[in-house]
């Protein structure tokens, strides 16, 4: 019998689910033409169009961070803002790499509970713009985290008010959805509806976090803004020579619903984790806990006594107006019940 | 018993060997840090150190592309001038990328016989730089193939030539190594007598070509210019967030040997390659054949003939002074005999 | 006679000072060489290495948007973060040029009273940073506005503190002089106190706005940052054939203290204009008039009163913590006292 | 009396001409709006489309780097191909400016007599790229200088062949007509047949080189691609503050001719020089005098002694096939009969 995982860092730090690697295997045999004029690309499309039933272009590439800043700088110019939370991944986590993909492109960041951008905080910033014309960047593209960086979901219709503000406007819709999965297991809602239903244009569609070995795809609902994304991507260094190990990883990741599955799993266990957290004395959850992310409130002592312990987590800064110590809790696809139980009796343990 | 492969056109149409696959299969157990804080990244540093017999920086990305971009983006500044071939991976096969890593460089392309650029080629254009001053770019890099794009392997003597010339000067030297082990192979060398015993600063060091999944690096002798290299890779979504799964392949690839054992049976597989065409009447070959590329011309209805037959390989452009239809063939590290005698006696027939 | 001026929308509405015509007259005479190699050129960084009794280089550009985006660009590398205030004209008014002519670092910008940044709010900022390793850019630089935005002047022993900050961290300090003039003149000490002694690396120099028909400068007092400024002038398209005609004017601001007198007047204008608001019943400054800028609170009907009257001003956001509706006054060299005091005295009208 | 001018080095080296300088003494009264929004500005706007006879946009900036740069930018992505000659001055003499204002595009050089490229040159490397497809940068635009490097001039009709050849390819025709004035003084054509009418879509129009002080621009004949350019101006420091003293040069320039006199001033001493030249044993013209360059042969001992003399000019490379010493000699709005037959008289003394 394994010990419990006591490693809620991320959900990066997981392997691959066996699904994938089985199918990384089956793709390994005999020649393959390169660059993506192979079997499992092509089967990768009709998977995807079979997902989020409709026509749209995917585009695997090596990382998040690459799907990211690639559809940004098709959505926006170099001339272009690109309002998006606070705490986004694009703004916090990616050394840059939007600024330099767009060649320039100026993020402009929102506050916003939980996470989220609304159309009455862009707004403001939209009017400046408008004002100042060419002295500033000219507004671009709205960019959302789902799940967002404070683990919460935004729901279909929120997402569709963000469209509905952004289409008279031209600006267009991408969704980071390093954890979409995750998102749509929690909505219960299809693949479309949260997504180019409610009006995503471009979606960075994650799997690495999920169960992927490596394997992140760009996805156009809007096929008008696929264009020249190849060259985009290949100048990027992002076009795989051998496409097909990463193309069969997001073909089993899809085809039989293996991401919702993995998602799921993450999610309940989150959900179990909050449940156990909210019965102890002295914890409090500063977010609800909608996907696999939890942000605490624990006592020092207890962080401390965690971390003797060997429990692995960031602490995180505290969301304004909230006071003591912040931790981020995730699990993942392949965390158990017993990881959680085992983390949930640590804490009790300390607490006393 | 299998066919015959067919397919001429790439050493990246391979799979992946089967130690790669093996590797990765060894890595997927249990959590492990993320972003290169795993043990397989750092065992890869070592064996690194220990393949090349000195201290280095070792950096995996996903492309050969992001590794040659990188690479130069770190030894020229945007207002910097590299020196190449005008046949230059760089230059002929990656959309822009080295301008878009580097904020602008302009690429000084040059001819030269087999490929090969030298100090003779550089010196003019090098002049004409310091009499023009800021109204060209600086001189800032010399970039070489190894093996070249034309098939043909870089003596030490002669990348010593270039450092020789490019030390004094303050111009980095860079190797694009996606066929560094065919070279190395080729020449019986050391790889450190291949490269920073030769002058090399900056080795793009492929093996995706040569037998693994998709895993390339950045190696740097000079350890000054990998400064800041981390913030670069991660800004060009080239930090994969398992990356001990492309840190896994590569040690594989270097530890015992892998590496070289499968660039001499693509070097062989060549060799037998050109020593059988060499003895069929009207086919001549344009290079010499070093590594694993052969650039023949044949005869017209014998090139359309192959290719009814469902061999694969692609037209070239014809070195200057040649007359008549130059095809490229690319063996590799699963090259059987009997695929180039395949080929041998196809052509043998299609002669007649 | 001529009316007063009803214009105070800006200091570059004004036209060119007399002296500086002449010295562009003087200057018009036969050939000279192009690109700076003239008399004009050498004989301005006399000037300026006098006037900040120092060693320097001074590099002439048109605008200055192009003087801050190319001393930033010399500041930092593309991976790199610059602090700067919220209100700063490198976020707020240069449609991203610093993102550009860097190849896409990050402005990381900062609250603080008077549009001033200080020690203490950097240091958080570069706390998380330091954290955050290779996932948010490398922390590179900071950058003051002097006068800043809200028309208040960073006194040497502010900038001092700020340089205090900067120097153990390797971050570099620019300061966006587009008003240095009319901070100095403030200041009453040295130009070498309000810059290179208070710890300044690098100076956009205005003098557009001062006098000028159009120059500006950036001026290093750390030689090493100069490296190879002068491609990057080049490339960016800043390097005037013509140079002598940018040089001319900049001979005539400094040499003999041209610069601070016209500052001087535009200072004294804004004090008696400010002077006049304070006694007037409902106005409201919200800033300290120390510079050419006022920032004063109007009741609504005056405002519109004013413009019917043909004055022209900007409205501009209130301070956090402000009520009403705030506009920008900004007097300049060639503001005379009769401008001011019709002003006053229409204000004072409306106000019954 | 003055002295005979000796500097045939540049048309860079001269003053401003005498209506240039009263149109900026004229335009300094008062204050006017600035950015743009001023009265030369709009008459500017009038006056380009009067010289040209079309709706055009026109956008004055500093320098022609600036303009060439900007336009480029306009009409190419960042992963574009740009075709032109290789002498182009957007190759040897901007310092990679199009390399950055593009945001990575590439220069895609091409032979071709007398500083031309025609469509036959340029089709084997559009059909090179078509083949390799996102593996190369897209073609995007063709770029010629008119006149061109080498003091020739395209013809309407050559450059009609040229837009015939891009319209079908979606490929967009641009023109550095920094020396468009002594184009269009030869041809004897309309400034529309020069230039719109041949099928140009953006021009770089100069006048620094013929008579204004600082003052060129970039003119879009096809308004669609005008689109956000003012976005991108701001960007890159080119929008001038107090841009009325830009304006108020190219209107002198424009609107009666003198741009037109100014150029045939020039044209007729480069003439004239030639024909002086040419009757001197021992020295050839390597080029058709178009304009106003000239490239003659001169054997080393005449040219020693004419820089013993004070003379001023650049040794220039030798175009293929040529032998012996090339010098460019270029004469100006302001060359004097005297200027020429001074260095006609001196070269003839040396060559006994």
């Amino acid at each position: 019998m394994t010990e419990p995982c006591r490693d809620f860092s991320s959900d990066n730090i997981t392997p691959a689910a066996p699904e994938i690697m089985a199918a990384i295997q089956a793709a390994n045999r005999g020649t393959a033409h390169s660059y993506g004029a192979d079997e499992w690309t092509a089967r990768l499309t009709r998977a995807a169009r079979e997902a989020f039933a409709c026509e749209l272009a995917i585009y695997p590439v090596a990382t998040g961070t690459a799907a990211n800043a690639l559809a940004l700088a098709a959505l926006s110019p170099p001339h272009g803002g690109i309002y998006c939370h606070r705490t986004a991944h694009i703004e916090k986590d990616e050394c840059g790499a939007p600024e330099m993909f767009t060649g320039g492109a100026k993020l402009i960041t929102l506050p916003g509970d939980g996470g989220k951008i609304r159309a009455e905080t862009i707004a403001p910033a939209y009017e400046e713009a408008q004002e100042r014309g060419i002295h500033q960047v000219r507004p671009a593209a709205i960019s959302v985290s789902q799940a967002t960086e404070w683990g919460t979901v935004y729901t279909p219709t929120e997402i569709a008010a963000l469209a509905a503000f952004a289409r008279p406007r031209n600006l267009r819709l991408h969704m980071d959805g390093a954890r979409f999965g995750n998102a749509v297991a929690h909505l219960g809602c299809t693949p479309a509806e949260a997504s180019w239903k409610a009006g995503i244009d471009a979606l960075s569609f994650g799997a690495t976090k999920n169960g992927a070995l490596a394997a992140e795809a760009v996805i156009f609902f809007n096929l008008d803004l696929a264009d020249e994304f190849e060259y985009r991507r290949k100048r990027a260094g992002h076009l795989l020579s051998k496409m097909r190990f990463c193309a069969a990883q997001l073909v089993a990741y899809l085809e039989d619903g293996l991401w919702l599955r993995n998602a799921a799993q993450a999610n309940r266990m989150a959900a179990r984790l909050a449940a156990g957290l909210e019965t102890l004395p002295g914890v409090r959850l500063t977010q609800k806990v909608e996907a696999n992310e939890l942000f605490p409130v624990l006592p020092e002592p207890v962080i401390a006594a965690l971390l003797r312990d060997g429990y692995e987590f960031y602490r995180w800064p505290a969301p304004e107006g909230t006071e003591g110590s912040v931790i981020r809790l995730v699990t993942a696809w392949n965390t158990a019940e017993a990881d959680v139980d085992g983390l949930l009796a640590a804490t009790r343990r300390h607490l006393r």
